[in-house]
């Protein structure tokens, strides 16, 4: 069988991203930790981190890590049945997009966290990305817009999200004074969350427009937001993440009626056995709603 | 004279994460921008980009993103004299701790860029992690909370954070019915913004406390603060975020009275220009504010 000394150990290093912050965690000197990893590089005969330009997994040691995380789920289910076995809860590492972070998720997922006891370790991934750390091992579950399922994985829908391309009415006035002409939109300064973020080019196309336009970068939910509200630039957000200042009129559609849904689906491993089951029931009954 | 349409490639490779986006953006085709990278690599006689794990500028490639970024805050001035030079306005690349641009950040500053028609691209970075990447010539400016200046850049104090340790009522009774005893402490899930979040450690020893507690790991400030609010752990949380949670009782301090004290700093290259210099007085005017 596995050392899982040695795994345990790749598993702090990376969690904590470094050898000395690891040794504390684990209670062992530095050195030590960095013996453990050596041991397991010389067993498997090749590196399982790369130390520049940041530390993290290599390939392979993605793969032990995902191991290990569905090991430490296993025992989260044994431990029901055998309680005396009970160590501090493994934390589960789970990819998924900032917007849902910053609206839904987290009441859907607390009664189940608090029940189970069980501690999250969150990654912020747009949205195909994630699903690339899935397949690398590198997380046990995965929030994301694509349907595809990864091999061993299942897929199961978890509703969309409903966005809208919002400003301030003073924005607006500014910016807009006609309407979303082709002039305006080639002057009027965006808000866009990444490279990988395509919705307000999605939005512009289903316009008609086709050119480039200005944008902020701004990869927070929440600062995305707060930029639009301060009047900076319109940009495409979640409807329930401002219900209040839709009401309240602080923010208003640049383009009524127009709104682009964003589907989300839950990946998760086959065999993450009755814990990873049980969340996917929590998320499955509390997924996104918009009434 | 350096070949700038070689740098403007690079440029826009990182900032578009590929070859074929950042064609799409130059209006070149994907081998052309290839094309301009090789050039530039083989005057430079070194890579300027490394391909995997990720696309990203190696040292070299980033010191010239940051003389491009610098160039092109000069330009700007330029332009302001000679209107007809105007291109599309640069981004100008600053990064900040999450916590500002979930509160206070976007206020400060939407004026200035509206006036200047200035883009922004934010980076979020943890506290130390920001200034690095200044060093490195990644970012033209960085907010963070190390006050010891850069080489070439200087530093203004930009008030301060204060942190409250947050919880809501619920929780407060079900996990500290006794108070913050060491045991309650040992067994009561917090959150922790991530490896690099020293907060909790802080406060936990400001209580004497210093053990290992469990924690979720979650990098999004907006994200954070709705774990807290449904009850899922407790965690320092910038009072200027959660004023409403407070007033209504969604939240309160765990330990009252107790508070940590977050400086910021703004760090910004000296030769930066006007643009640079007027952005820094519109910060400085509208810093942080605990009224």
């Amino acid at each position: 069988m596995i050392d899982y000394k040695l795994l345990e150990a790749l598993a702090t290093v990376v969690e904590c991203g470094g050898f000395e912050r690891a040794g504390a965690a684990l209670g062992l000197s530095q050195s030590a930790v960095s013996q453990r990893i050596r041991t397991l590089e010389i067993r498997l005969g090749q590196p399982v981190l790369v130390r520049s330009p940041a530390l993290k997994a290599t390939p392979a040691g993605q793969r032990l890590l995902n191991h290990v995380q569905q090991v430490q789920l296993l025992e989260r289910d044994l431990a029901k049945s055998l309680p005396t076995l009970n160590e501090p809860s493994a934390r589960l590492r789970i990819a998924l997009n900032a917007d849902s972070l910053a609206t839904w998720w987290a009441d859907a997922i607390a009664d189940f966290c608090r029940d189970e006891e069980l501690l999250l370790d969150l990654v912020i991934e747009d949205q195909d990305i994630g699903l690339r750390r899935m397949r690398e091992g590198d997380v046990a579950a995965c929030l994301c817009s694509s349907p595809q399922p990864v091999a061993g994985a299942r897929c199961v829908p978890m509703g969309s999200m409903i966005y809208l391309p919002l400003a301030t009415p003073e924005y607006i006035r500014r910016y807009f004074p006609e309407g979303l002409t082709e002039t305006a939109l080639r002057d009027a300064p965006a808000i866009v969350f990444g490279p990988n973020d395509q919705l307000q080019h999605r939005f512009l196309a289903q316009c008609g427009f086709h050119g480039s336009f200005p944008h902020h970068l701004c990869p927070s939910s929440e600062g995305f937001v707060k930029l639009a509200t301060t009047g900076m630039g319109y940009g495409m957000i979640p409807e329930i993440q401002v219900r209040e200042e839709l009401e309240a009129g602080r923010l208003t559609s640049i383009a009524t009626g127009q709104q682009l849904e964003v589907k989300l689906y839950w990946h998760f491993w086959r065999h993450g056995g009755g814990a990873m089951d049980r969340l996917t029931q929590a998320l499955q009954s509390n997924r996104i709603s918009h009434r």
